[in-house]
């Protein structure tokens, strides 16, 4: 954030060939956002495979990272896979992956349990990260029939809520979710992200996690830990894998409040696509604080620039 | 709230036999809260039934204001008398109806339509009103299949969402509000009530409305109009109908954050009665600033000193 209108202005610009060639010389790994930035739901922005394959061309690393939980990282291998890039599971790191090294890195119980709402792709990482979970899809279809004299049951040994987007959002899940946290001592709550909305299809944006978390905020009047960005805590475990500085990365996404602010947290540079959630309107209001380094209408847009 | 440890000490105390004797005679007007207060779930709660009746018998008038919008005014007058409790419709005042007053006094245009997420309660009201709603319990059993080309289509008409406890909460619904209050040009977002959690049934809490409409501000990143308690527009309503000076009314409920501050916001005396979901201990924690004027266990007790 910056001091004043003067600075502001001067804050952020749109890539010109110039920009981006220092852009490229200065860094080097590319961090990417991928809904709004890589795909829209399940197709492919346009001129992405190019663009990709240009930036490896130049022995650019590329790291792809979400907030997306829904899949797991076995599975965004395979949907990178089937949408016809080639990137490799190393290379993926999505909020599932990163609740699971949460509870990992901060030695979680292995005989504590794991409450999950959320999808598939956090119930596989934890399974794969040796926790035992549940919740998830499963409990996606349950009722409750409020009557008089009828005990809602939890499970005392949960130590963990996790809360991710979930379509299978219910009242079940709410009220499990409620109790462990209220009343098992010292459940932690963590939250995959927080991210409002998301473009989960081509032609439309949808409610995103940031909707399962203020519900279950709401009831239990508690704030969650966020392992997803703009929480730096996904960039620390990133940086254990990648001998790469900070400095010399620079973060691409199309959220301000996750993707950029995420970004100018860890101390990456930072470039704004408009081909996701953020319009340049948005970008430029005056009540916008979040100023990426740089911003392009998409990515095949800013990598063409190098090539002028 | 108070300025130091010394008036917060000062500022509540336990429910005397003179302090009650004080209480009922500057009091024309007693204002309950029913969960936690007259019944939990469908269980009334002991001793209720005789110090209502004694309170009538000295010829104090009764007014019931529930923030729970499940039920609408005629529904609740059913529930008193099947409880065994004489109380007319007009005496209810529950967030359901001060939803379908609030579009009424602000003259909301018969043309546009409500979108309802909330049980019956509410859509009863909004009929009576003469309003058209769509939503509610109809939507509950609602699924959407994310793919790509799927378009989910709004009612563009829809003018306002009204948010409530819903027990029957999805993803659908979610959805759905989030349009009509994102694209729809002056959508208004009205809450009934952001209660926590509340006791739905006699032997448990369970999520409240304010975890459904913490939902809604999470995808839509807007702040709702809450109708309800601790709002004071219920009480502006009520002063129309019934010609007590608030400062000769006394709010007697369970909750500090809703009852009593609605109670304070008001300019009413407050009794807070610890049968519901405040206990002695979050009372007198040095982080509450939410301070009744007395307190006692609850309303038999309350009323039984009187007769000292």
């Amino acid at each position: 954030m910056m001091a004043n209108g003067i600075e502001k202005e001067a804050a952020f610009q749109r890539l010109t060939p110039q920009s981006a060639r220092y852009l490229v010389e200065s860094v080097d790994a590319f961090l990417f956002d991928c809904d709004g930035v890589i795909w829209k739901g399940d197709k492919i922005i346009e001129g992405v495979p190019e663009a990709l394959q240009f930036l490896r061309s130049m022995g650019k690393k590329l790291v792809f990272v979400t907030n997306n939980s829904t899949k797991s990282r076995k599975k965004y291998a395979k949907k990178f896979s089937m949408l016809g890039l080639e990137v490799r599971e190393e290379e993926i790191f999505c909020s599932s992956f990163a609740a699971a090294m949460f509870l990992k890195l901060n030695n979680f119980p292995r005989e504590k349990k794991v409450y999950v709402i959320g999808e598939e792709g956090i119930m596989e990482e934890l399974t794969l990260a040796g926790f035992e979970c549940l919740g998830g899809p499963e409990d996606g279809k349950k009722n409750i029939l409020l009557k008089s004299d009828f005990h809602f049951y939890h499970d005392k040994s949960v130590g963990a809520v996790i809360v991710g987007l979930d379509q299978y959002i219910n009242y079940y899940k709410i009220q499990y979710a409620t109790l462990c946290i209220r009343e098992n001592p010292g459940c932690l709550f963590i939250a995959t992200n927080r991210d409002a909305v998301g473009h989960l299809t081509d032609l439309q944006e949808w409610p995103g996690a940031g909707c399962m978390v203020a519900a279950v905020c709401g009831s239990t009047q508690r704030e969650p830990i966020v392992v997803g960005k703009p929480s730096t805590f996904m960039m620390d475990f990133l940086l254990q894998r990648f001998q790469v500085d900070t400095s010399r990365m620079c973060m691409v996404g199309d959220r301000l409040d996750t993707d950029i602010l995420f970004g100018q947290n860890s101390g990456c540079k930072t470039l704004l696509v408009l081909s996701g959630v953020t319009n340049l309107s948005v970008l430029q209001d005056p009540s916008n604080n979040i100023h990426p380094d740089f911003y392009a209408d998409n990515l095949y847009d800013a990598v063409d620039l190098l090539r002028r």
